[in-house]
């Protein structure tokens, strides 16, 4: 009897629980969409083969030149909504063979902030090839520290269209696939506005961001709807300038050639 | 022992139906926003207050002349996305005092399809007040069949900001609220560019929707994610032109002075 | 002998001259667009029909109210780049029947200056018919004081189709021509977001304006190229907020129930 | 005195002349803006320098690839807003060092029609400095046949801005001016999307335009008013699919790598 009472008052803990989980809630997979699947282009090559990408201009900013570490800062338990409280150091990402990469679960903020801009940065997977999906070579580029441009291997790896790379994360399907395989570099160029907020904390314009994927167009002047997040719909808080943010996803993604011109 | 067995049974039942949860799943709750709060405007009147609004321009379409429903079908079981299977038939909305009313489970659709435009529609909530938030006055209209601006009793009526009156539904908050009382007849003016698609089903250019109020703005050149859904995100499904669609959602809603003009 | 010599160097001048002309120069002729020719829309009317526009609501700006003229200055000479050096008087516009006239070779501009904002204003041209083209009750709204608007009237009324009523002057033909008869008040409900410029003088957002014309849309999200000018190209010139500035053009144009709003 | 009269004569036909230019006339130099001048910005370098731009990716129309120039015809005489009329034949260009010279007084158009698209093209002007201004290699790209890209030697190399090196030829003054040295290969990286006209003929949506030159942003999807130009305003003529057109200025400017993905 004893037994049956508390497996009773369990069960009614459980339906409590069932019941809590019948108001308002949200999973990651909520906010997964899967089709239309872009469809894959093969982008063009350097020649020769060994070729990297262009150097910055004169006018830009390198923020990573391949050995200076020193224009980036650690962050943990940042909340893209909420930058107040995060825990920073200096910069604990590894360089080496001229590239930062991601590790030792900190994420990397740029100590300058940032409005309109346009950014040159280019990316490598690992080339031994692990996890699937999101599991696989995931890494993200935050623009004003809070909109991402997902970063992950995109080579024969099925995940959500909202969510691969090229994706405005959760927000905005690129317009087709133009990964190179893992272990490659890849470049990004970016051109981005950032929105405009009046008085009243309303989105008057939202951001815009315009994206080359190895010099493939994959979001052509998309609107940002607000914060890409991982669980739930986008936020939109208003907000000035701000930083460029390299995420750490668990696996180490390389980075390097990164430059950036304000508009 | 049996009793505490069964109850183990339960209980597990329970643990699954629990762990079921955790799967992908959407409540409609997931997609409301409760804040920014728009703040209230007091609209003008026209001088006298017995005017009504501004009748058809000549170059318009008057889809509702206060007499005449026979532009209209009604349709059941109707799905944003899938035009196909719906059950249509006669206009079946009573017409009185120069207005149609939302009722009897049916919305209507026009029988002319549309792609960009202007629209001009008058629409009043009952000056009986019932149910509360969503259940007050509610109704909609749907831009090419597809796209909800919200219609609702939005006076002292709190309710999530991106479904109240002047949303787009669950997408796009309104800039400000501007509602009149209950039973007044109230005004939109609504500019609608229609979004443009490519060969792969990918959307090259958002719609794009401009709504003033009771002649005030809520929605500038707001960019449409994708249909308006109860639950979850924002499909995007390519279409040519399509119609004009009112809702009925068990309140009586009228509508009158309903005219478009193709841009 | 004499005589010819005095001819030829005459010539000679004249010679000059014509290659004088030939260097860079400009007419108010050359920036004239005739075609295409906005088809004539008659607009709806109010009902009844003595009734006037929307009162303003409640967290506009009223400008003016019918008789109050104090939140205007006169200003003479005042060129839209460059507002130093203008001479500026109290408001010497004639006020009769709850509406300022355009008089006394003064322009109107607002004490207050704005950034983005929604307008209304209501415009009358003169009931007795005198001149014609651009001589024939023209007036204009000047946007941040550097943007015209033009007003004229426009019934039965040729002109350049860029430069008639509903136009952004010189710049962008209005969709239709929704004008009323001579002597009848008109509206124009103005959506208005400024230019956006960066640290080098570039314009990297143009202004927008979208405009309904008695109710009927006649300017779309327009991008404004530059100033208006009367001659010659638009100019970019960098600038913050500007009054709203109505221009005498030696017809008296009246002007009534201005209200904005700040978006 | 029949001298004298023959000049009187003559000094009367000039002043007729004289008058006659009074009259509405546009010289090329009436659309030209000197100020402001963009900066300059060195671009940076493909490492090694011996390395050329990417190319082709998978679903690119390769319109040239060095070798093969049966994509194009010559064209004389067209008129941007008429292709009627006009005299075609075989492309004329000679091909060298997988480039192909402009020459011969003929333009070259693409045989295939565009809609939406990115397009890279790589040019280079004479490295033997002719001529300055308008008159050092002096090229263009006009897409769908209308709307001119300019392509000019741009180093050191004073002209007005809004027909410098990219420039929407007398419209657009590039953000910036990223040229490099006459005689090296530059790279425009270009994303275009057709105007949208309704059954009025009225121009419902500009064209825009996004250019990379050299991989730095100098058009930022900037509004594309209307035909470019030498002489006058932009014309506003409704239009379908066009060509890709290579304009011949009678300098040797050289193209490669050329290839289009419809959007």
């Amino acid at each position: 009897m004893k037994k049956s009472i508390l497996a009773l008052s369990l069960l009614l803990g459980l339906a409590q629980l069932a019941v809590a989980q019948e108001k308002p809630k949200q999973n990651p997979e909520s906010s997964e969409i899967w089709e239309p699947v872009p469809r894959v282009v093969t982008p063009g090559v350097l020649s020769p083969a060994t070729a990297s990408g262009t150097t910055a201009p004169s006018d830009a900013i390198v923020l990573f030149d391949g050995k200076d570490g020193s224009k980036w800062v650690s962050v943990k338990d940042y909340n893209p909504n909420n930058w107040s409280g995060v825990t920073e150091g200096s910069n604990t990402w590894p360089i080496r063979d001229g590239a930062m990469f991601s590790a030792k679960g900190a994420s990397l903020r740029t100590k300058q902030e940032f409005q309109d801009f346009q950014l040159h940065i280019e990316f490598r997977t690992p080339d031994k090839v692990e996890g699937n999906g999101q599991g696989r070579g995931n890494s993200g580029i935050f623009l004003q520290g809070r909109y991402e441009l997902q970063v992950l291997d995109g080579y024969n790896n099925p995940t959500y269209s909202n969510g691969m790379v090229g994706s405005i994360y959760k927000q905005a399907i690129p317009l087709v696939n133009p990964s190179r395989k893992p272990g490659e570099w890849q470049t990004y160029d970016i051109i981005y506005f950032a929105p405009r907020f009046n008085k009243d904390g309303m989105m008057l314009e939202q951001g815009k961001v315009t994206v080359l994927m190895n010099g493939i167009l994959v979001q052509n002047n998309t609107n940002i709807k607000g914060t890409t997040e991982y669980i739930g719909y986008p936020k939109i808080v208003p907000h000035g300038k701000g930083p460029l943010l390299l995420q750490d996803h668990g696996n180490p993604v390389g980075y390097r050639n990164i430059w950036i011109r304000e508009l």
